[in-house]
């Protein structure tokens, strides 16, 4: 039984701990259950090296709990004091440039450097240590954001150092690397592993292989680094162990590192986002200017509930305007409820609003809390109040399974920033293309990594722009009886970034290769037979397999084929031929659709169909009339 | 009486002393009483250190003086030469990446060095023992063109310690800054002032409260160099002390700086500062390509002639096409005469031409003079000695009281470029915007200091955007019977950069608060109810007083309200609707008003009524024909 | 007589040993006469610092000769291995901001080492001792793209070391240095050429006599570090020496670097300059996205006949998609083989295919070559077997004198972008406009040094932005009877970057004076009186000769004026007033024209007629009916 609850995140060390008891009751009343502390209150809890004030920590914890809210707790990691800096002079993360990223905001460590690692690992046992046994704790989130600000790529002499182990660890010999990575190739072959450096500032363009080892170590060390806070805690706590994730930010493998952890969580800030980091065009910015993009939220709740293996949270959601965006309105009335409520729809557990009350200073100082800085409530809080209640009488939702899974691997999205090999080719954009087009057939959608190892939960898959095949994948595939589409660019490469020997898309079954492609400027689209045209992206197939889709030049180039269940698109659709080809690979795979208005979305659970009004103006689909901002749910 | 005069910018140095007769003469002959030499001219001075050479300078001194010029004498703090590089490997100024800005062309030095302010005293010391005696010294300029190449802010070395100091002076006690800036938040509490850092190279934004106070420094810093040459210089001289302030520069506090001395000046150049720094959109840009923004000399005007408590000069008017904008076409022909009769309508007591001669090396050999590179008169003289002869008939010029005040304050341009919230919310641009509407309304307006006593000069008052309140500017509210509009921002912050507890604009007498902000992107404008709409930006108020005004769209926002005299408004009109509000303003203030046509302007004096054409086709004001770059007055 | 061949690029050290016959003797199955190789394979040659391994490559060479293939041998100084740094630390080549370029790509050397020059020397002659005797050694290529990267500027110390004595050879003494520059500007002046820095890193703008300076000592230094390959080389073979020069990269003199080569070279890829340096508006790119600039190649094909005095080659000729442009579409089926024929229609002796197999491993994975990586043909394959097929049977293709030169002069691309004046002043674009107007006239242009002695060879000659004058020219100009127009900017400065006394043009038999010069804006262009409108660049002249052209506005500006045979353009005309006034300047000449339709070009030798048609559809020109890149010859 699925009864998820609300949250907050707050702050006591902003405020007199006069005012912690009534806000304590105030969210009580309001109806909120969890609320995070902690994250960033190193310099409070340990003013100097070694000397601690546990006592203000321990009064929070216990007025929140004496109102009845239980605790997520965070480890203060992300915000090491300035002290801190004194002791590791040299634990500054490095930019491309070679300039050190100073002290002065947050998240200014290196993931390499090991003398923070322990630190780290220190201050997290110490405060399992003090609260593992408090029964209010419900859980604990380990550092705040792990990659927000850019923070994964750190070009510093400790990441030097780490590196070279970590790439003798992976290739035993200088030899074996200078062969993975080709370096013959303008004889940038090495001698020993000390004489490998990090692939900035050089002349050109590195090796991307030595970029991709680069990326790919960069991401263990968020692994390595997330894992020993992690085993800290659990030495002294059977609690959850939880992250909370950004949007859009892939530098590192989410799926590994979350296999640490119980629960993943996201930080959902959909106006925020919609400018700075959807992707959307400057039309479809201001469509939804105070609504944010109608499947980026979705996008991430999938992902993340991937991620979270069934397990996820939206730990922060924006409660107005934030600080951050190039422009920052108001959420239209109603769309911090509809967020709430498409976050639940697609299972969440929890939805805290990120922050209680805004602070008066510092650098957030203008992004909006329930409470305005004077205590009184934000326009967002008679939304909470509303889904409080709706909250209490909508009984159970029940998941219900998708029908559809896409393969999400992060390894691609580091290997196509890296080789766009045209400067649109966007790993996460085509992802959220094919996503809109299945939400647009009113679909849900499970999102998951590339080691699944089977696929008989779902009717259609899809693997669009994987960088390589993987065995557990092909397996998979081979063993399943349903439709799967792989999409552009798709084993394209080796596991160490060369294109394979047999070529492209190298996909056992299916009797096709890529013998060249052209990545394509804007206005240089290719029309399409069947309607809509290819963009981006456009390959060369050599193949004698069935062509179901052509382009309608005089080339007549085979863009879609398919050897029975196995099909392969060779371009990157546009949304009306993407739109056009899903419909076509659903009814194949016996999946039902309906196309949505543009603007609205559903998600069906087994017990519920919720529909969302992204749109500014009413909108209506299947007889239902939604205003703007509109949420609408039955009973199935 | 107001007898404006002429001059020009003379640099002895770059030619051959036998020139220097016939040079003075021509000036001399062509009616200009005054001209600016030394300021760039310190290794002949001094060329190598400790050893002058005085006799060249003598000799051009006299030479001009011969022919009857007053000389304006500059320090030539400017332009530090190579040796004292040597002397001071240490003095340049460090940019926002921590490189050093080198030697080879201007500027390069830090503010908060105090070997090089050491220097600067010593020279001006020398200069003005030498000529305080000279009855043909005019007076004095030092240094030239303060912050122009962004030369204000400074991360140098000398910088940090001088701005550890300068917040030990502020906050006494490091908890008090920690409490002033809110350094809780994210950790970032300081043990010690040694270890507050520069505000640069953070790994996300740094503290507003520590850049904004880091702005102060930077403007302090200014303004002690400055006073240590002026104090300098006034031990030997009684001579009028100038500075030549530039277009659009907001680092430093002119105002402030401006105690210091007796004459402010600005360099002109209407052209260039069209296309770089006047924020025209490209429209405009095209049709003022070769006039200039209309309103953007005459608000420098209007602004220094406030820094200067009256007296004020252009330095440096811009005579032809320059070298330094992004393209340099040449003035429309008439509009070099137009300009220096703004200038005077304005009460400019003098308006100098930039240059003498072109000269044929280095940077500046593309700018344009009075003459040629080979003598010759350039196509602007014949303008020049229009002026002549106008001056010569006109009789003075006597000044008339402006109705309206707008208030100026450097603070509050430093604080929204650190807290823009929308990107395209700009101090300077909110007062250029108000400042045209009054300005199409026909009318003269004062620019004032925040901290003015007194209002009762003024019909109707503007303060819009100011960061915060000072008590002076309260009680001046206070006490005034007029009509006062207060902008949006204003008041939305405390001196310490926090949002004040009774939340924006804590303006007594005005029961309002800003509940929330919206800053807008281009497109996402808000329509008014009275026509026009809101841009860049929109608060949210909460109010019991009247209403003048909504938006026109479902919420219908309150955009003015008022409480008797007291007006606000809360948000970023648009011309039209700028237009409107301020007719309707001035209509409450019983200002008469008169809509310009479009590129005409108009600028009353006691004695005069000035029209001026900026559009570069005739037009018609009033009865009045104007050509295509036209100028026209009529005695009152 | 005339019989060009065909050639590719091969790299044996990428594939094993076993496959060098077999592609040997495609190579030569296929027709290709010559395979350039070993411009990259220093860590394969030298693997550690003096231990060689020279097996492999006499195995390759000996391999490729028993195919009967010629072999261009590289000497591989572009790519030095990893061990060079450490034996040279002090190396690497630094940026304007002052950061080492490290190693990981290619081209990491600064031409100013001395240690790495010697190096560079070291390999040379041991590589000419031990193939010089080798009778398959058609030639040597020395180094690989001088100047690709952006690579020819360095401000290291050892730059700055040899930049100061290069000064100090230049100018004697540093009196006579602050003279030339006119350092006195700005007290610029110095005492010692030992604090001359670099012109970067400065507050403003250097110095542009300081700058120029720099960019001619950078230049000469990549002769200096060229010519010491090719002494060292001569003195063991009696082969040609080649370089491939880029397209577009203008900073070094090549004209002189050449003086020390026999054959000029150029890599001419035209999909990814049409994108990335063409300069081609949004419109012209997606015209001919597929096909490339209808003009750049041919430009370039003429200007290296030039700079190699007659004989010069297509060392790299595109075949498929590259790797680096923004966006890399596939050539228009026919564009490889239209490429090829124009190369030889302009008199090139080989066009070499890049490169013989694509790589599947490092940098330019993505960059097409006759093979796949699979080693089956690409589609270019028939094309080359057409060009094979029809190069046995068109015969002798013979030489034809031009009637029209144009001076390109290399220093002018430094002066102007230096001081450009107007940021849409660029040279290059001003060449290639002007190329434009003569071969849409259907003329043959030559393109030679701006010290050409003798210009009777021609009906017609072209110089435009020419920095300075030098005496040959001007002896040339004097005694030659054709027409001559001289296009806007020349002789606006001296040689070392003064405005000429006499003010320019500064042309001896041109009664003529630039008094101002005004740089427009994209929408500011001024209309002339026969059409068209003059862009970028207006200058206002002084002039009593013949005026044959005015601007259309009131001011009726000269823009065209000749005496006798000298004519001055003192404006940069649009495409449609350049090709009306070219067309009337060859009427005057006497040289017949035949305007071509839009993107058909043609080329007329002494035996041949061709045309290409670098359109996308089918296109028709003096009844011959050309396919969509179709090629089409007939004999004379």
């Amino acid at each position: 039984m699925h009864k998820p609850f609300l949250g907050t995140c707050y702050y006591p060390e902003h405020w007199s701990p006069n005012r912690w008891a009534s806000d304590a009751q105030r969210m009580s009343n309001l109806g909120l259950s969890v609320v995070r502390i902690g994250e960033f209150a190193w310099s409070r809890i340990e003013p100097q090296p070694g000397q601690f004030d546990w006592q203000w920590l321990d009064q929070a914890i216990d007025t929140l709990a004496a109102a009845g809210l239980k605790i997520v707790l965070g480890t203060p990691t992300a915000t090491p004091p300035r002290w801190m800096l004194a002791r590791h002079p040299d634990m500054l993360a490095m930019d491309e440039d070679g300039q050190p990223r100073g002290f002065g905001s947050r998240r200014h460590y290196c993931f390499s450097h090991d003398g923070y690692r322990q630190e780290s690992v220190r201050i997290a046992t110490l405060m399992a240590e003090r609260y593992a046994a408090n029964p209010q704790i419900y859980g604990w989130q380990i550092d705040n954001e792990y990659g927000c600000h850019d923070t994964v790529l750190s070009y510093s002499d400790a990441a030097q150092r780490a590196f070279q182990r970590w790439l003798a660890d992976r290739y035993q010999s200088i030899e074996e690397l200078n062969h993975a990575w080709g370096n013959v190739f303008w004889s940038m072959e090495y001698d020993n592993f000390e004489n490998v450096g990090l692939p900035n500032l050089t002349v050109t363009e590195a090796n991307p292989a030595h970029v991709h080892d680069f990326r790919r170590f960069s991401s263990d060390q968020v692994i390595r680094y997330n894992r020993a806070q992690a085993d800290a805690i659990r030495a002294h706590s059977h609690a959850p162990l939880i992250h909370n994730y950004m949007g859009r930010i892939t530098d590192f493998n989410h799926f590994r590192l979350a296999e640490d952890l119980d629960i993943a969580s996201w930080d959902a800030y959909p106006l925020g986002f919609l400018l700075d980091r959807s992707g959307a065009d400057e039309q479809r910015q201001l469509a939804y200017q105070r609504q944010g993009e109608p499947d980026f939220q979705a996008f991430h709740h999938d992902l993340y509930r991937g991620v979270g293996r069934g397990r996820w949270w939206v730990m922060e959601q924006q409660p107005g305007p934030v600080n951050w965006a190039p422009y920052n309105p108001a959420p239209l009335p109603g769309m911090v409820r509809l967020w709430t409520w498409e976050a639940f729809a697609h299972q969440a557990e929890a939805v805290c609003y990120f922050r209680w009350r805004q602070a008066p200073f510092a650098q957030e100082q203008m992004h909006a809390g329930l409470l305005r800085p004077d205590s009184e409530p934000a326009p967002v809080m008679s939304e909470v109040v509303q889904v409080v209640d709706e909250l209490a009488n909508i009984g159970s939702i029940e998941p219900a399974a998708a029908p559809v899974a896409m393969v999400f691997d992060y390894s691609s999205c580091w290997a196509w920033e890296t080789q766009p090999q045209g400067q649109s080719f966007d790993y996460f954009a085509l992802q959220l293309a094919l996503y809109r087009g299945l939400r647009r057939l009113g679909l849900s959608v499970d999102i998951v990594a590339p080691e699944i190892d089977a696929l008989d939960a779902y009717q259609f898959v899809i693997v669009a722009g994987l960088m390589h095949w993987n065995p557990t994948l092909l397996a998979a595939i081979e063993s399943f009886d349903g439709i799967v589409l792989v999409g552009p660019r798709s084993g394209s490469k080796t596991e160490n970034f060369r294109i394979p020997e047999s070529l492209p898309p190298a996909l056992p079954g299916l009797n096709c290769k890529v013998a060249y492609v052209e990545s394509l400027a804007p206005g240089a689209e290719r029309p399409l037979q069947g309607g809509g045209y290819v963009q981006n992206w456009l390959e060369a197939l050599e193949t004698d397999v069935q062509v179901l889709e052509r382009t309608a030049d005089s080339a007549a180039q085979p863009v879609l084929v398919a050897n029975e269940n196995l099909h392969y698109l060779a371009g990157w659709p546009n949304d009306e031929a993407a739109l056009r080809m899903l419909g076509q690979l659903c009814k194949a795979a016996n999946i039902n659709t309906h196309e949505m208005p543009p603007g609205v979305r559903q998600r069906c659970t087994a017990s519920h169909r919720f529909l969302f009004n992204y749109n500014a103006f009413e909108s209506q689909y299947d007889g239902v009339v939604l205003p703007a901002a509109g949420v609408h749910w039955q009973t199935l």
